[in-house]
């Protein structure tokens, strides 16, 4: 059916809309593909649902190509399932609760593994029937603390989710590699540049995790890379350990005065000024420093909790979340300090802390602070940290000696320049958006839900399963964020909302003829078109609004006509041609069917 | 993509499901389409999803023929849009209301109104852009109480619904018009019995309203049909007003003493006996029948009505409802009895009611409960009802002269043989199933949300606007109602999930080579084919598999092969013909095509 300009539902805006901060929302929304409806809730319009089709339908093709089977869940189900896994308290503030008129309990679902292992368990219960694949392109939500940059953080989205069943782990390892493939299948044939990177599992569960990243400068995810291959999200970075250290010639550690030191900055300065050492000068790498933070367990307790790190390392809060998920950290506040007068302000140190302070009851509660240490503050290494005393700090403290830990945790950031933990070389980090994520869940959902089938000798064995998603509508916008210039979206021709944008430009009956006839002699050769019969509207405006629009091909059907040629135009390359309008329709197929190709 | 049914995802089932009370619940639960993963929510499988996106693509197609253009709206939706057209609060129960993690109210709407009137408020402003066609095919939400029959009253189902825009009221009549037809050809080609029927608008609003109905016992709508071609809900049946009768004649009203008479039966029995009349007997018509109800409206008020009707005719609750709306109808508790104790139960008359009764304020507050007759109690017609005192009945009592009401309400039940509105004749009565409703709203939702364009002379004028839904989840339930019999679903080609169904029936190898030969064969010639690879699985099985699943031809490769046949067997008429496998294809390409071609 020809689109035409004069009747579509689309208006073209100049001015970004105010709350646009990347390319691809402002774009989306200045091109009339997609219209805010609530915070991080989008409309599609036409040419917009154009695109989402063509992108969902390169995921199914994909999807069925690896024998996946297409269903479709609700968007709206009940409790108890949720609540088996845990995933119900687990999920926290992120999860769209409510209740229906009789008071149960409802959840607006954010991915369904649950619904499909009851259904796979409803269905199925002989190892003959698997491996099985299924999958659904479907409705999601989550209540984002912050959605953000349009459609790449919404709270209603769409997925693409696939789960996989298989009787064993060899079951479970092909099911994985095929889904892999199709991935990267996926993102090839729409054009989309991505980086396979290792991922922590988090809420989901399950022992192996890739996510598909890509990368791009506006992207929320922060990733690794080692000239050896090495390829991981920041999150899932392991620290690599040093080796122990014998500490038995150590001198023993002393308490020194370092007044007004509650920084690092001025620790260092205090020490070389008042305790220089003669072979170097102390550094914030000689430093533990001990920070205090506050955890939120999905049972609503507040834990605080202490991290010492190198004191030349901050912080990362989001790798220190996901080595403490379900929990959510936070910022520990005056309320926690105040809490626990062990604290001392500028000068907290290991001796009031896990093992080394309060000693706990049987059960391990009470008692001092749960203490966790970056995995470089190993045994044997010596450190200048707080003495908790005001004006105090002790001076060749050494781990494994003096004072131990709760555990260790990845909570120091990454920097360009660590060494990979495989040994693979140096690290450089880029920023990606996550496009696709993939896990091998094991067994936790089918035990949780008693998914069982009889193996090969009757006996009943708890079904292996993987997760695999895709960000649909996040995918897109990853698309236009790829592919757009100064003055609007390109877009590949596989995803285009149209193949060739037709604009008849001039005053002349005659051209407005000679365009229709254009647009429906493309139509017949079998492309999609846009056509720009908008009477009085000036040229500058229809060139603008096509290059806003994004169409790969676009004709201008324009005062050439006299001279008997029209113009072909490239969106990407810019690149003109004139030819006779005769042979357009056979020219355009030509550039179609080449960009198809790819 | 060839199905097997070896790894197909899908389970026949022997016996019904124990909620299902219908045949569609039934069949397409037992033949593996669907499974209930709530009240009211169902989850799709592979089969249901394929003729689900067929039912679609119908729907689709004849939208996109009146130049609708398609849009996608999400399901989860601020609440500010319908506050502001007073649906949040009309809505009531009926609605499932949320909050997200800042306490803002949302909703999963029920229908769109506000957001397409938003939306083109939006983008357009200048009636050169009207008239205007949007639809969507989208899930919604309803929070049903009661939830039954599958799919064909849930609480998450797909709707297609489709809005116009108009500058004036011939244009909303030409759109009107032209989504009618568009329903009629959807219809037809989903080969679904309908008859349009006048409607209520109901909590919608607007001016005129049609709903398409499937005709079928388990309906849950009544409508009515004249020979004369009325044909209305039976909600929106009007009762002819009688012409008012001249009363000076009539002899003035009497008391008189009817013990133990507080039905219509005992008090019929007591005027007979004690105070019978010369001409004829008493009879229940002759008795006014005064019914105690509560309505709740929407601001959760409670308020006591009474209605008065003809002692022969019961109270039709769902006539009532609508006559209310947006307020809900309750049958009157005792609670609601005592605090009138000027109703004295099964002696309740006019007397103490409306106007008759205790003054109101200047505001209309306060005095006697509110009191609404049934047309037929007109002017000049003389009744036999309550006299408000235990034991006593006042005969002769005249409408018009003796008391009056609040108003007219179509309250009574619609009978058969009871005549057409509009003088067509007698009236019968149907069931039906609600798989299309039409409404032409005018200007209702426009005028709340600001929805004006600038018309020819420059004047901002208010848009008119049609409201015009299908049920889709629901009409392929009626779909399944109206095409099965006793062994099972028997599609009609177009919505088929396959075309052909291939049976391997025996043991040989050499079979089973022919019959995936034969399958491959016809969907090298374009046809949709499910075939049954099941090895170890009886013949017996896979012919009531076949049977209940209900693919509309299929062709059994078994022990005739060794004589060189195969049998073709078509689902609807059980007819059978033997053929050579290497006809089979072009036999079968002639057979899907005929029933394609309708």
């Amino acid at each position: 059916m020809l689109m035409k300009m004069s009747s579509l539902f689309v208006r073209t805006l100049r001015e970004d809309p105010v709350d646009a901060e990347v390319a691809s929302h402002r774009l989306l929304v200045r091109a009339g593909y997609i219209r805010r409806a609530a915070p991080g809730i989008y409309t599609w319009l036409p040419l917009g649902l154009k695109v989402l089709a063509k992108v969902e339908q390169i995921v199914r093709e994909e999807m069925d190509a690896i024998g996946g089977q297409e269903v479709h869940f609700p968007a709206l189900l009940p409790k108890e399932p949720y609540e088996a896994t845990g995933r119900w308290d687990e999920y926290g503030p992120n999860l769209f609760r409510l209740q229906d008129r009789k008071g149960a309990d409802y959840l607006l679902a954010p991915t369904h593994e649950e619904m499909f292992t009851l259904l796979v368990k409803d269905l199925f219960s002989s190892y003959k029937d698997l491996p099985l694949a299924l999958y659904q392109i479907q409705t999601k939500y989550r209540d984002e603390a912050r959605p953000r940059a349009g459609l790449i953080r919404g709270r209603e989205f769409i997925m693409k989710d696939a789960y996989s069943f298989d009787v064993d782990d060899a079951g479970l390892e092909r099911s994985y590699e095929l889904q892999r493939g199709a991935y990267q299948r996926i993102f090839d044939r729409l054009g989309l540049e991505h980086v396979i990177v290792r991922a922590m599992s988090g809420a989901m569960g399950g022992s192996r995790s890739e996510e598909f990243l890509h990368p791009t400068a506006i992207g929320e995810d922060t990733f690794v890379r080692s000239p050896g291959g090495y390829a991981a999200n920041v999150e899932a970075v392991t620290t690599p350990a040093p080796a122990p250290v014998d500490f038995t010639d150590l001198p023993p550690a002393v308490v020194l005065d370092t007044p007004d030191s509650t920084t690092i900055d001025t620790l260092v300065e205090a020490a070389n000024r008042l305790h220089p050492r003669s072979d170097r000068p102390w550094t914030a790498a000689d430093t533990l420093k001990n920070v205090v933070l506050a955890l939120v367990h999905p049972d609503g307790t507040r834990e605080v909790v202490v991290v010492g790190l190198p004191g030349d390392r901050e912080i990362d809060l989001k790798r220190l979340q996901a080595g403490v998920e379900p929990a959510e950290v936070e910022q520990a506040g005056e309320e926690d300090l105040k809490a626990h007068p062990e604290l001392v302000k500028g000068y907290i140190g290991p001796a009031v802390l896990g093992p080394n302070g309060a000693p706990r009851d049987e059960n391990g509660d009470g008692g001092a602070l749960r203490y966790l240490l970056d995995p470089r503050v190993s045994p044997g290494t010596s450190w200048v940290t707080g003495a908790d005393a005001d004006g105090k700090h002790v001076f060749g403290l050494v781990a494994g000696r003096d004072f131990t830990a709760d555990g260790t945790i990845e909570a120091a950031e990454v920097r360009a320049g660590d060494p990979a933990p495989d040994g693979s070389g140096p690290l450089e980090l880029a920023r990606g958006i996550e496009i696709g994520h993939i896990f091998a869940l094991g067994r936790k959902y089918a035990a949780a839900l008693d998914l069982k089938v009889l193996d090969q000798n009757g006996k009943a064995v708890v079904v292996t399963m993987g997760s695999y998603g895709i960000g649909v509508t996040r995918a897109l916008a990853a698309l236009a964020e790829a592919n757009h210039d100064e003055h609007g979206l390109v877009w590949p021709m596989q995803v285009a909302p149209a193949h060739v944008h037709v604009l008849a430009t001039g005053k002349g009956e005659e051209i407005f003829a000679a365009a229709e006839r254009l647009a429906q002699g493309l139509e017949a050769a079998g492309m999609e078109v846009l056509y720009d019969d908008r009477p009085k509207v000036s040229a500058g405006v229809k060139f603008a609004d096509a290059e806003l629009l994004g169409v790969p091909l676009s004709v201008v059907v324009g005062k050439g006509l006299a001279d008997g040629v029209v113009e072909v135009r490239q969106r990407r390359s810019g690149e003109r041609e004139e030819i006779a309008p005769d042979l357009a329709v056979a020219r355009l197929r030509e550039l179609v069917d080449e960009a198809l190709a790819g």
